[in-house]
């Protein structure tokens, strides 16, 4: 690791915009992705109904109430550590919310995302293609994401 | 997206050990990082004090009683999404506690790790190795993490 202390210089990462985040700065963590084909490094996190079902492995299905964030940033890599891909600029925050009544026509999912802080939800025919692509997961309830914190 | 809607069957990844893990699973999120170099993927958490001071910028110094975890999985892929390089089983959580007193002689920042959700300060010799690495970000209070929720 000797070579790391030959760096003179603290580099830091360029300014970005700051961006205006919605509630899910302050939900806990389900797991983090990579995405290599887009580039982008993302989180996803989990409200307290979403954390609680995850915890108890009672997501099959996740009890309404629960709401899922995907929050997606272009990958960088950190100025002083070339090696370590990092979040670069924020792109999006994408949102799954369950209610199997209100959404019974894309599984139970409402599909939207954080514009500006505030959560819009998408009208059905946009969800449907959020649905589609979410199909190979029916049997795990049309989710992606394995809790890494069980 | 439609190839995706081919695959008939949903994968779930195969059965890892279910670590123990320590109070930073209920903290809040600074930033991600894939480490290419190790082939692991890091979620960094702060906890209450630590959070705070990232949100008002005043992290130079971070103040006494901020503590970071850095929790490292070794990378895998998503199942039913290649392309998604997602957490694997869990491969350790280290941490820095900041109190300037008590850790003076490595930049006021304690290193340690959660073993079975405790969590074990590293002796000075040891600290001393952690702190060389840290080196390089001098001029960010020894931090390597800039807040990507900001
Ligand atoms: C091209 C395929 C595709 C489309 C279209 C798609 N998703 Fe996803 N989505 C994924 C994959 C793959 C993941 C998991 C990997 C990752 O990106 O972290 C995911 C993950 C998510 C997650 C995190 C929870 C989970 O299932 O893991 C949310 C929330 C989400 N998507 C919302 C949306 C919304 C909202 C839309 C439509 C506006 C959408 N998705 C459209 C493929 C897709
Ligand atoms: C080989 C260099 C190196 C060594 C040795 C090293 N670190 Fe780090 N550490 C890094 C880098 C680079 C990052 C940021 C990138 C990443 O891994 O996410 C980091 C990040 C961290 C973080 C997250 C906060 C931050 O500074 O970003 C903690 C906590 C941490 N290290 C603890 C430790 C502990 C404890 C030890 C010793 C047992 C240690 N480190 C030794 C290079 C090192």
């Amino acid at each position: 690791f000797l070579s790391a202390t030959l760096f003179a210089e603290t580099k830091t990462p360029a300014d970005t915009a700051k961006p205006v985040h919605g509630e899910y700065i302050d939900w806990r963590l389900l797991a983090v992705s990579h995405r290599e084909d887009k580039k982008t490094l993302r989180a996803i996190l989990g409200n307290d109904t979403a954390i609680a079902a995850a915890r108890k492995e009672q997501t099959k299905p996740w009890p309404d109430g629960s709401v899922l964030a995907k929050v997606v940033w272009k990958e960088s890599t950190h100025p002083n550590w070339p090696q370590a891909i990092v979040p670069g600029e924020f792109a999006s925050a994408e949102a799954m919310v369950k209610d199997g009544k209100k959404y019974a026509n894309t599984g139970g999912w409402g599909f939207g995302h954080w514009e500006g802080g505030k959560l819009i939800m998408h009208e059905e025919a946009k969800a449907k293609e959020c649905f589609a692509c979410h199909m190979p997961m029916k049997d795990n309830d049309y989710v992606y994401t394995f809790n890494a914190l069980k």
